[in-house]
């Protein structure tokens, strides 16, 4: 590709995404929304300026991953692992409904072949993290007591996401479904996760040294962003999603991490305080990136809007995903208010929702007009989730402390 | 591409940056020497860990136009223009001389054809602005006066490259010379030059008033980085190369801009301090990714280390790519201690040489034999100079003041 084109591709993509999250913002929605619809705008919904091409896809990796470093950042990880049990209801619950319900609906009332129906599942079980955390956090929740079991529900979801989309897709190919393998992957990722933020603190802990005594300049963007990296390569390796990683190294470079067993490694709050003013500007410019390019990935044109079947399944679905995703939320022992949020954050589906329906088609599991089906269900949830929870919290908040 | 190879790419590039750049640091070299050596040590020369390819050229792209765009922002745009006689007086004889040089040479002595001459006296031409740029900031010289000539110097030669291929290409296609071409292309890049940075600086003090009403976080680096690309392309669009436009913007968002003519633009310090905290761990990110794909494109192994000719050649362009680039610099009226550096200084040839040589190869105007001559100079050129510059200041630098 010309180095031009693309600057133009890349200028299209920060400048939609910027004036369209101020719009949505001054109308009372949340910035997120904004740049999704920019990402439909430009792309081949409409004017077509746009394709995501390998360039915009990776870079939209890397914003993914740094946002959800961000997230970690961010994180009190004893606030998170007090959140574990109710977290871990809401993300079993929230997986196996939908999942359940999906597969249900598709194999005994639209009458989908075994593998179809259970991808369309698959497709309904995996909360977008990203759009989540940023919706919460532009309420300023992102702290707050459901902001934490969302979050923990989150990252459990993804795990999840991923077990389940590895074992599909071996299902899919082989016909068996090879149950060791998924404990395997559970175990692999287990095992990343309690060595990972060690590993990434004393990373941190030598950068933190080398700053001390290096003069040349660019030290802290270029290992941090390396260390990132790093983690969320290695969190590919063990088998979770990177984004994952990104979060990992997030969580142990935060000024609330801990290490177990009482052994302290001195956090310089300074040198904290450093990272977060160097980091931020480069999240900042890579997170709507990611945004734009989900908005990128979904083909409205594609859609047969006349077809009865795409109505049915799709509005069918669109029920299943909102409804089925409370199943966990709402059995944990909080305050109704806060039960009922919790399953709304968990709504938005996003960029996982898209890999399961895209390796959906890919492998020939289902036919274009179910795809466009899921298509709808992952804009409508995608889209309309941040504004509902938005306005929940400007009516009910008060109801949440 | 798959991400997590992209990912431990990116990763392989930068540490490997990081950690020889504060080698050639500790040894006394320029950093930059570095990260080229780091370019040659992971790339196909050594352990051809990393190839360049679409995404990693692309961001190196990018890290270039911020360098320059950098460089820009603390250029003073008064000392520039009063550098200008001489710097243009160095542009032009250190262009003509490799040139004439350079194409005499290969004409006569080594009887290549007219055009392969051609082309190899234009690979000889143009100062690689990045390189020099970076060598006298790590000495400190930047704002010195044969700094200001030499970027000055560098900017024009970088024009004149330009246009020189676009001759030099429309030859080797067509047979003929249309020098109405090259005037027009010098009259759009004039043009771009006189609009550009009016038009940039009133786009910077929109972004100054949004940033005092906006509550939406990362206003300024998705702007300015915006701003900054939007330069590149539309330098690309007036046909001057993409970097010069990052230059451009640069200087017209720098803390020294004064419109002509009296117009006064109230400059903000505290906008620009922001713009320049904000935006630095964004260029020191990507300025090495441009570096080590220097290094990336020096293949070496490529070379026939026991053929005659090709010593013959390198070793006698290599004598003349250095001695010619003093041609403009020895006229000037400096002492002499500075019209020697300023000499230097242009010598590193770098991406523009590697531009030039990388057409004429594939133009089929020149055999691979040539072409690896081409890449020994370069090589030469762009690794040793940097630590002949920073040598020199060590022991003559007090006759500069």
């Amino acid at each position: 590709m010309e180095a031009h084109t693309f600057l133009l591709q890349l200028l299209a993509i920060l400048v939609s995404a910027r004036i369209l999250a101020e719009v949505a913002t001054s109308l009372g929605a949340p910035g997120v929304i904004g740049e999704l619809v920019a990402g439909i705008l430009i792309g081949p919904s409409l004017f077509g300026w746009v394709e995501t091409n390998d360039v915009i896809l990776l870079l939209a990796e890397i914003g993914v991953i740094l946002l959800l470093f961000e997230v970690g950042l961010e994180t009190d990880l004893g606030k998170l692992l007090d959140a574990g049990r109710k977290a871990f209801i809401v993300a079993v619950g929230g997986f196996i409904g939908p999942l359940i319900a999906g597969f249900a609906v598709s194999y005994i009332l639209f009458e989908l072949p075994l593998i179809a129906s259970l991808f369309i599942g698959g497709t309904l079980t995996a909360t977008s993290i990203g759009i989540t955390v940023r919706t919460l956090a532009s309420v300023n929740r992102q702290n707050s007591i459901e902001g934490q079991i969302t979050l923990g529900a989150a990252v459990l979801d993804d795990i999840l996401g991923v077990v389940l989309l590895a074992l599909l897709y071996e299902f899919s190919v082989t016909g068996e479904v090879n149950l060791m393998n998924a404990v395997k992957v559970l175990a692999y990722i287990s095992v990343f996760f309690m060595l990972a933020p060690v590993l990434a603190k004393s990373m941190s802990q030598l950068i933190r040294r080398l700053d001390e005594h290096i003069a040349n300049p660019g030290l802290i963007p270029v290992t941090i962003v390396s260390l990132v990296i790093f983690f969320a390569w290695l969190a590919h390796w063990f088998g979770a999603p990177e984004l994952l990683g990104g979060f990992a190294a997030g969580v142990a470079l935060s000024r609330r991490f801990f290490l177990p067993f009482g052994i302290a490694i001195r956090t310089s709050s300074e040198f904290s305080a450093k990272i977060e003013s160097q980091m931020k500007p480069i999240v900042q410019l890579f997170t709507p990136i990611f945004f734009v390019t989900v908005g990128l990935s979904l083909d409205l044109r594609a859609i047969d809007w006349s077809s009865m079947f795409f109505w049915g399944l799709s509005l069918t679905l669109v029920v299943i995903a909102i409804c089925a995703k409370f199943t966990g939320a709402l059995f944990i022992s909080e305050p109704f208010a806060r039960r009922f949020v919790v399953g709304m954050a968990m709504v938005p589906r996003g960029e996982v929702g898209l890999v399961f329906a895209g390796l959906g088609i890919a492998a020939g599991v289902f036919s274009s007009d179910v795809y466009t089906a899921l298509i709808m269900v992952i804009t409508y949830t995608t889209l309309l989730s941040p504004f509902w929870i938005r306005l929940y919290y400007r009516y009910f908040g008060r109801f949440l402390g």
